[in-house]
Parts: structure tokens; C-alpha cells; sequence
């Protein structure tokens, strides 16, 4: 595919606007429409001066005569609007990949119920890929649907997955404690998200229920059952919360080793997951002893891992850290979009994080 | 005790800067004797302007001859050195609150290893009494040496402690995912202290074993043990990170409700740390469903809790907040003073805390 | 007075909880009403937990009922709020100490052309007196209403102060370079002060003319007159910023010395200013060749000012710093109450700012 | 040029893994060397994470045998240490491309007043080119050695010369209210930087007198001169300001209008700064009205600049933001190695900004 014609619908948050960081850098890519309804007629690069002399366009409404010349489509909208174009794009055969969580859970039910509304596409639902490369790069490649992962469930997931893959953690007992930077909450006016609110201040929330609980829970017992576990029993408590500064998440996992984890030392549980990940472009597990820092992967699409046994104790704990708006959201979307259109995968991706 | 006079050894860190801004302004206290060896003949207010007015002193070098003016004797200087003045202070009739590790730790074997260093006044580890108010009051107004808590111990160990001394947990899956500001690092010149690190980034550290790992443990036993709890068994997992902001500590703290436990819903396990801790004037156990933040303890002495129990499962997960300077540090040592001079325990502690 | 009756009109932003925080720790006070119309039955402590303990009252609607029973009314409401209250609080014979802009500017047009309303009791600007004490204490001590001062133009006054108040420089070439941070912004939901938005920015706003201009150049023109220099030729170009922190302005105020100003080396300069602030409890002076930081005086009411004169040329440099939410603001219009109820001025205003 | 072998003496600090950030990423550079003498033997890519899997290489120490096979060679190392090579590596060809400010200032012995050491390749100087490309870009395509400007100098110079070009300001009387962020600083250890100091804190700093003033002013003059100006009357008053934020500089620019001056309206002014710089590809001048943020040139090359005439008044307020790590170091290091290799100037550096 010389040149990928690429359309976004709901651009004008910090998801679609890191999307489009990322998208006019893409050797392969050509963005031919910037969606928002309500800022239609004023110029991409006026609401965000950073993208000046990046982007000629101006936002236009979402509708089907836009979006029909594009062969991608990415959905930045909040929940609730990519179902509403997914069957259209469908039919002419227009790739969608959707970051925000309409497809993500298999379940139309449970969706329902924590998303608090009817799902207006669910006959899709079954043939929507998740978009996690490292869990199921091939139906990806194959996939004209893709719902990429929420932000936490990325990190939380490639933290967990060696060890549930190899059965080395009793799955009943998982403990996700998570933390985000303040551009997960998004760019909206709300008064929690103020400079004087977040800055200097740290909380959990979301403690009785966060719906990233269930998606995260679903690949979870995907993976316990493909090796050969009860996956009935599995059980993650995920408690988020909200950092004092902007990109990043970080996610410190704990578990308890059963017998046959017992039998791994530190040592030996790093080196499972260096072996484990070895082939995996945008994961990258440090050295026995060394910590992952969200700084090590600002503004990239890395995320990396660190793997420790305390004291040689029954529990292991894993830190993951991604940057939340590109390998937790926009970055991930276009490894999607490369595997789709048979790129190589890191294509405009390869830019060394920011520090400091 | 009309007017307690008061010397400080060690006052050039955020710890002693802070004891200086609640000692200043407490009604019973002349602080007669600020200490610091390397700045000799400066004044403090040149080198903290924020007590210019405030406070007239020079700093002097530590001597006896200084301190035995004193009737109350805090130390705020790294870990090591309180312990070579304890036996004179004691022997003097001097009133010791250390803010240090130096006799925290009742096993001289264990502190001398988690220390690296050989404890010069081991005979005293015995007397010293360990600041939790909450916790020790009546040993803390009959005592002569004081070891005030970390501020890591202090947070998880409230956190705990209604949990364990009821007996409602599995002592043996503690789990304290621990963030704390960058002041906790104190005021000396490192890399990993800068700015430019510590913003926008979020990372663990010391995973493998934090020195306030064996405090913790040392009290959460002593409250098993009192609760009737095999107290050998008792096992926690403690992960401290750093979190990009100045002061303030929280801490998720997650266990697994026993049999009785079980017997609690959320809102019984909130209305049991609300009996627990109603007569603590510093302990504040929030109402169901709310939840603690590092911005409403900002330079108070206040403790906040949150108990959850999410989803109704077996989990129990318990946030607790302090500011790391103030109840984590020199307000819980004016706490103690307080106590030890028969004043009430609130006075000069009362200010609201800052916001936004 | 033994005890001040307090009443709040719009205590639901940043200005009104600090006003909070002082006055529920001030010795003299006790605050009978905080009035919001939109929170009427809300406990103040719901919204604002750092006054958990401190203050037991419900929002309730502002009326006349209300605030009758006051001695002194505060009004931290909106622009175009309090000039409603204030014929009927004249009338009553109760002070109103106004935080807004409604009574600052004596050109009733314009007011109207900078504010963009009609203002609703014109008669009662001729008896408002300005509220900055150190230029008109005497005027405060016996007024019925108080237009405190804005943020930028306490901090710019009092740099500018003792140059006009001595002749010392061109009034026609007054620029202040001025910097606040994001709590100026008040506690309303916007995206640009998201946390997202602020962090690592800084940048100007509102260069072609900022509502404080006005205000700062009446203040200045009355200054110059009083010192019998040619007041209508004063011009003040005013450049304010947007700082990455909450709380804290900073002024740098540049300015031409005249042939007069000349005759003055550095250090005479900043004698002058010693001298001329000498008895204010609230301006402190620094010493020559250090400078003025916001932290030093962080949830305090002092202002900080250095003075320089850069390599012996012929432009003054003075600094000066303060919390825009303190004496920018709420301190300063606690300072004011304490000279109308002829209290200590300094009463409930002593706490030593908070560092770090 | 196929290849480029790049050496980098002193590549420990945030210039340096800026540089490198941008040299791994840049299409036709090899990085054969990074020196540090004190890390020799650490493999880069532990001491700075974000370059895993970007670079191999270890820290060698720096001498003529490694630097010897470079085409070019960056100097990122603390001033007086560049000098030492310049000779060598000029002796063989290779070009050296200064970011230290060794060779910035013409007259040495201003340089070593303000350096306070002695120059040891003063017969250099005159050969350096200060590599400012928007001012000399013919001569540092031919220039075999590269004073790169500082980060304040580039942003100030770029704001202040279309306006002296022209002739339409008194020089007299120029002032520069400079704010940086706390990576100006550099990596090292000190309190100062500390982020408990820096955050929540502003502050002028070297008012009396900061280094980057003398190189300013020798730029400033030089432009008023070829613009037939007196250029001996040019004064600068420069009071640079510490950011709590890690990347970016703005300067507000004060300067008064001349007769010529006056007769450009805003709207003019505007244009005329556009048309001064339309062939630039990194100085983007903002329409009317719009204000430059630091935010918008994160991690990028770009100078945004904004030109105001408050109230059609005869002050002329310009303000120019830039990253100081790329286009006040690293980036414009390595815009200037394109120029010197004869690549496209933007090779490399067409990266979009980071936001949010």
C-alpha cells in the first residue's frame, strides 16, 4: 500500500491530537480528514498551534461522504460514537480502528452495564479484533475492526501475561494498583482536572469500579484459559490512580506465586520475561534489579517492564509503565494500522522518548 | 510547664525547616538552640527566608553546652547521629524526640543491618518509646526518649491497625503500595532529586527492600500479637514510590478479610475505623465512599482514611494520607513534645490545612 | 470587639477557602454565614475536606436575613456580585470588605468599559477606600466599605511605591514583566487551566490589555501626584503570565531612574526601600543582591521585594513577590478587617509560610 | 555526504541526551563516539533508559584516537572544555560543533571576565561561527568550527532582530524578562535545583549581571550596525527567571518605538515580522492577537514568536518561546550540521512538538 488515506473522527481531544503527532510523521500516511462537528471550518493547526505547518486541514463534520475515501479510519470520540459508523465503514470496506471502548468487551451485557448505554452495533462486536499486537498480532493483520486496549489494560495486561501465560500465579488473588497521569481524564472542562486541583495533590479513585476492570479482567481469563487454567476463578482487584503530572501510567502488580512459580527465582522470573517478550518490538523487559520509570517512555510507544520477587517471598510484584497516550492509546492504534496494511510494524514509531 | 525551651540538632533539612514553622508559631515553646555544625554563624532565616521575622537565631554547632539549656531536645539530622547524644540528654534529664531511625528499631541486630551501621547507644533502644500517639499516648507522656515514626510507617500503620487489632485480615498477605513527594528524599544535592527527574516522571524504588519495611512490621506484629493474632506469620509486601509533587504521602493498603472479617460490609468496615479512631484528633476516617487525598492534609497534621471493599469481594482496601512533613515528620514530633509536657496534644497543630 | 460575626458571600472558589482558612483559625472570628447560592445545604466541609473539624456550617443562600446578624461581610464572589449588597449592608451599618473588582476603580466608565456590566451603586465608590494598608491604613481604620486590592496590582504597587512616592524614576516608562500562578484563575472548569494545559507551559495572555492595567495606573497616578510630580503623564505597560504552579506572583518591574534616581548607587536604593517599608509588618525588604521567591511566601501574607540596579546603568529593577491568594487576596482582606475592628493587624495572619 | 560519523564529547548531561535523542533518529548520522570520561564503560543506554535499543554504544573517554575517525564532532561538555579539542580536530579536518560557550564571544577578554578563566585557543575565535542560522547561515556552511548560541540568546536575538534590522526601536533602551525551565540548569547535583525547591517556586536570578548577556548584546549590536545604527548606544537590561517546569524559554521583549517605529500599527508590525522570517522553516511568527506558549514547541526546533503594540501605545512587546534543550542546544546544534554537511536544514528535526 504506497499511501494510506486516513480519516479521525473525534480529533480533538489528546488522544486525537497525539494521533495526529504521530500520523503527519507516518512515512506511509496521508490524513485526508480531521472530524469534529462542533469545530468544523476552523483549521487543525488553530487549535493546536504544535501541528503548524504540519497540517493544511480544517476540521470537517463526520459523514460518510468524508470518511468513504479513506482506506483507515481511526475513531478518537469519546464512547458511544464509533458504533454509531462502524457498520457503514463495514460495508465499503473501510478499515476502523477505534480507541475508545466500544468494542472492547465481548460481552454486550456487561458493556451495557458499565458503559450505561445501548450498544447500536453489537452484531459487530464478535468480529472486532482487541488491539493488543502482543496478544493477537495475527487476527490484527486480519481484522477490519479493531478496538485498541484502554490505557491501564495495555500496561496492566503485558505486565500480567507471562505469568498467567505460564500459570506461575494463583489467578484468584491478582492486585493491579495503578496510577495516571492527568491527559487519561482528557481534554474536557471539569473542575477535578484543574492545574490548582491535580497539581500537588495524589488519590485513588474509581475504587468500588472502574470500567476498565472488566476489560482488563476478560483478557485476563482469555490468557489463564489458553493455559489451561481455571479462568472462573480469576479474580483482579484494580485500584486507579490520579498522578500529579501529564503522560504516563504506571501499573505495580502484585501476585503470589504457586508452587510451580515458587521454583523461579528473581532471577529466573526476569529472564522468563525477556524471554517471553524477546521478539516484541515495543516491550521492553530491564535487567534484574533495574525500575521502570514512566520517564523512560514519554512520548514513545515503549512499554517497559520490571519483574521482582521481595525478599524471596511468595509474591511477585511487576511494574509496567507506558506512556498512556501512546502505546496506552495513539501509538498503539497505528502499530494496529501498520500490521493492518502490512507495514512493518514500528513504522513512525521509532522516535526515542522524550527525556527530560 | 509555662514556656518550654526547646533546641533542635540537625534543622537544615525540609524536616527541620518544617519543626521550625510549627515550633515559631506554638504558644508554649522558645526554641533556644538550633544546631548545625556546617553553618555555624549564619543565621537561619538567611538560609530559610520563609522564617525571616520569624525567628532571630544563628545556627550554632551541637554541644552539650548548648543543649543543656533545654528542656525539650528534638533531632531532625540523619540517621546516626541522635543516638550519640541520647546518653547525655538522658542523663541530663533532657527530653529526647528524634525524628531519625536511630531508635525505632527494638532488635538492634535488625537495625544495625537495614542501617549498615553499629548503634553507639544500644542500652537505650529499650526506654524509647515509639511516637505513634495513636497508638503509645500513655508510654509517650511517661517517657524520656521518643522515636517518632517514618512517614511511610506512619500512614500504613494507621492504615492497618483497626484491621489487625480486630483480628479481620490474613496477617500473612499484607500489601502496601506506598507513594510518597519528592521532600521525603530530603534537602541534599542528588541527580535523582532534580527537577528535571522527578517531574513527569513516576517510578518505584527500593522494591526489593525499604528500610521502613521492618518498622512497619515490627508495630503491625506488636498489634497482632495484642489482637491474640499469630503475629510470626504476619508478612508484608512494601513498594514506596516517588510521585512527581513536594509533600505528601498516600498508601493503598490491600488485604484479604478473614471469616470474621467477611462478616463486614463496606459500610461496617468504614463505621468500625470510625469508632476505632473517634477519639483521635488527627485521625479522620472519611465517610463511605470518599476518598482520601494527599491535598487535604497539605501542611496539617491530619491523617485521612478511606476504607473500601470493592465489589463486595474479599479484598479490603484501605487509603491512607498524610503530609510527610507534618504528621509523617515534625507535627507528630510537636504531637509527642506535646504529650511528654502534659500539654493538650493539638496546641500549635490546629492550622487547616493548604489549599488549593 | 471580643467577637467578629463573619458572613461569606461566594466562599465556593480558591479566594473564598483560603479566606476559610484564615479566618477559622483567627482568634476574634467567628463565621456565622457562608453563602452560595448554588450549594445552599451542602456542608462547607463536603466541598472543601481541608475544613473537616473546622467548620460545621452549610452553604446557605445569600440574602439580606442572612448577613444581617454579621459584623463584617466578606464578599469572594464574582465580579458584579457585590455591588448588590452593598447599599443595603451600607444601610445596615455593616462592613463589607469586598474581594472582587467592583469598588477598585473611582472612573465609574471606566469600570464599566473594562468590566463590561453596569455597575448597580455608583454613589458608593466615592466612599470605598482602597484596601492596600500600607498606603491607606488611616482611611481603612474608618471605613464602612473595602475594594480590596486585585493580585497584580498589590504586588505592583508596592514595587513601584517608594520610587514614585521619592521622584525617582520616569512614570512615563513603567513596565512590569508580572507572573501568577494558576489559583488566580479562580476554581471554575476550563481547558485552559486543565492540569494538561498549564504544566510545563508558560506563556503571556492578555497583552493588549489586561482589567488590572486600569487599576494599577490609578493607583500609580495618585501616588505620583501626591509626590507632586506630573501624574498624567504615568504610563504602565503591563505584561502578565501564566506560571506552571498554583499559588504565587511574581513582579519584575522595570523602570528608567530619572536624574534624581541617578544620584542613588544599588545598595542606596535598597536602603530606601528598608527605610521606606520599615514599619510595615507585611513588605520585608531583602538585602541587597539577594532575591525575592514565591516560595518564600507561600500561604503567608508577606510580600517580598528585592531591588537592583543591574551593572550601575540606569534602569531599577525591583522584585516583588507574593501569594496571590493571601495578601493578593484573602490575607490582605483579613489584614484590612483586623484595621477596621481596630485588632492588631497582624491578628490571625502570623503563620510562617509553608516550605517546601 | 552517504554518512555522517558523529563524535560527542560530553554527552552526561540534558543537552547531551538531547542531542543524541536527536542524532540516533537523524537519517544520515552514525554515532561512533559519545565520550565521558567519568561513565567510560557504561553502555549509554543504562544511564539514559529512553535510549534502549536505540544506541550501543559505551562511554569512552575522550582523546583524538576515538575523535579522529568523527566527520563531526559535537561538544556538549561545560564551557572550557570544548577549547581544549578545537585546535586538534581543526588541525584534521573535522568539524567541531560547540554548544558550550567557548567560542561565542569574539573579544576574549570579555569572555574571560565573564568565564572567569583563561581562553587556551583564542586564535580561534576569530575563525568560529556563531551559529545562529537564521543570522549566518553562508558562513556556517562553510565554517569549520560552530559556536552554537545559548538557549537565552537564540530566543532573544530572534525576537529582537526584524526590529533592529529595521531600525524601528530606541536601542537604548532594550529589556529582555527571561524565563526558563529548570533542564537549563543541567544535570548536576544541587540543592538549587532540587525539585522540592523548584516546584511551586519563581524567582529572577543573576539579575546583576548573567552571562549570556554579553553574548546577546555582541549579536544585538552587530545586527544594529549592518542597519547603519548606532550600535555602541545599544543597552540591554536582561533578568533571565527560573520555571518550575522542565523544557522551554520565553522572553517578553520590551522596546520603545522610534519616530520610524511609531508609524507601524500592530497589524504591521505583524506582518512585517512574518515577511522577515516566511523563508525560515524554524521561526513561525503567530498571527495577530495569538500568544506564544512554550507547550507549543516542546521537543521541537521551533521558534514561535508573537508581536504585540499594547494600546497602540510606543512600546513594542515581543515574545518569543523555544525549547531550550533543541532549539537553544541540541536541535539547533544539529540544524547547524546540516548546513555544514550540506543537507536539507531541517533533516532530522521534523519532528511535531509534544503535546500534551
Amino acid at each position: 500500500m504506497s499511501e494510506i488515506k486516513v480519516g479521525i473522527i473525534g480529533a480533538t481531544g489528546y488522544t486525537g491530537v497525539e494521533l495526529l503527532r504521530l500520523l503527519v510523521a507516518h512515512p506511509n500516511v496521508r490524513v485526508v480528514a480531521v472530524c469534529s462537528r462542533q469545530n468544523q471550518g476552523t483549521a487543525v493547526a488553530d487549535m493546536f498551534p504544535t501541528l503548524r505547518g504540519k497540517l493544511a486541514l480544517e476540521f470537517v463534520a463526520p459523514s460518510l461522504d468524508v470518511l468513504q475515501e479513506c482506506d483507515v479510519v481511526f475513531s478518537a470520540a469519546p464512547n458511544g460514537v464509533a458504533m454509531n459508523y462502524a457498520r457503514d465503514l463495514n460495508r465499503l470496506g473501510i478499515k476502523l480502528i477505534d480507541l475508545s471502548a466500544d468494542f472492547r468487551i465481548k460481552d454486550v451485557a456487561v458493556w451495557q452495564q458499565w458503559y450505561n448505554q445501548t450498544h447500536s452495533a453489537p452484531e459487530l462486536i464478535p468480529q472486532a479484533v482487541y488491539g493488543l499486537p502482543e496478544l493477537y498480532r495475527q487476527q490484527i493483520q486480519k481484522a477490519n475492526l479493531i478496538a485498541c486496549p484502554g490505557c491501564y489494560p495495555t500496561a496492566t495486561t503485558l505486565a500480567f501475561l507471562p505469568l498467567l501465560a505460564n500459570n506461575l500465579v494463583d489467578s484468584a488473588d491478582l492486585i493491579a494498583d495503578a496510577k495516571s497521569g492527568t491527559s487519561g481524564a482528557g481534554r474536557s472542562a471539569s473542575i477535578g482536572s484543574l492545574f490548582a486541583e491535580v497539581a500537588e495533590d495524589f488519590k485513588a479513585y474509581a475504587v468500588a469500579g472502574h470500567r476498565h476492570l472488566p476489560e482488563i479482567s476478560q483478557t485476563l481469563k482469555n490468557i489463564a484459559a489458553d493455559a489451561g487454567a481455571n479462568s472462573a476463578q480469576l479474580n483482579l482487584t484494580f485500584v486507579p490512580h490520579l498522578l500529579p503530572m501529564v503522560r504516563g501510567i504506571e501499573v505495580s502488580c502484585y501476585s503470589t506465586l504457586n508452587a510451580q512459580g515458587q521454583g523461579y527465582s528473581q532471577a529466573q522470573l526476569v529472564e522468563m520475561y525477556q524471554d517471553f517478550y524477546q521478539d516484541e518490538g515495543f516491550v521492553d523487559v530491564l535487567a534484574e534489579g533495574v525500575t521502570a520509570t514512566t520517564a523512560s517512555v514519554r512520548a514513545s510507544n515503549m512499554c517497559r517492564i520490571s519483574v521482582f520477587r521481595p525478599q524471596g517471598g511468595n509474591k511477585v510484584v511487576v511494574l509496567a509503565v507506558i506512556d498512556n497516550l501512546t502505546k496506552g492509546a495513539a501509538g498503539q492504534a497505528v502499530q494496529n494500522m501498520n500490521l493492518i496494511c502490512q507495514l512493518p510494524e514500528h513504522t513512525g514509531l521509532l522516535g526515542a522518548p522524550v527525556y527530560p
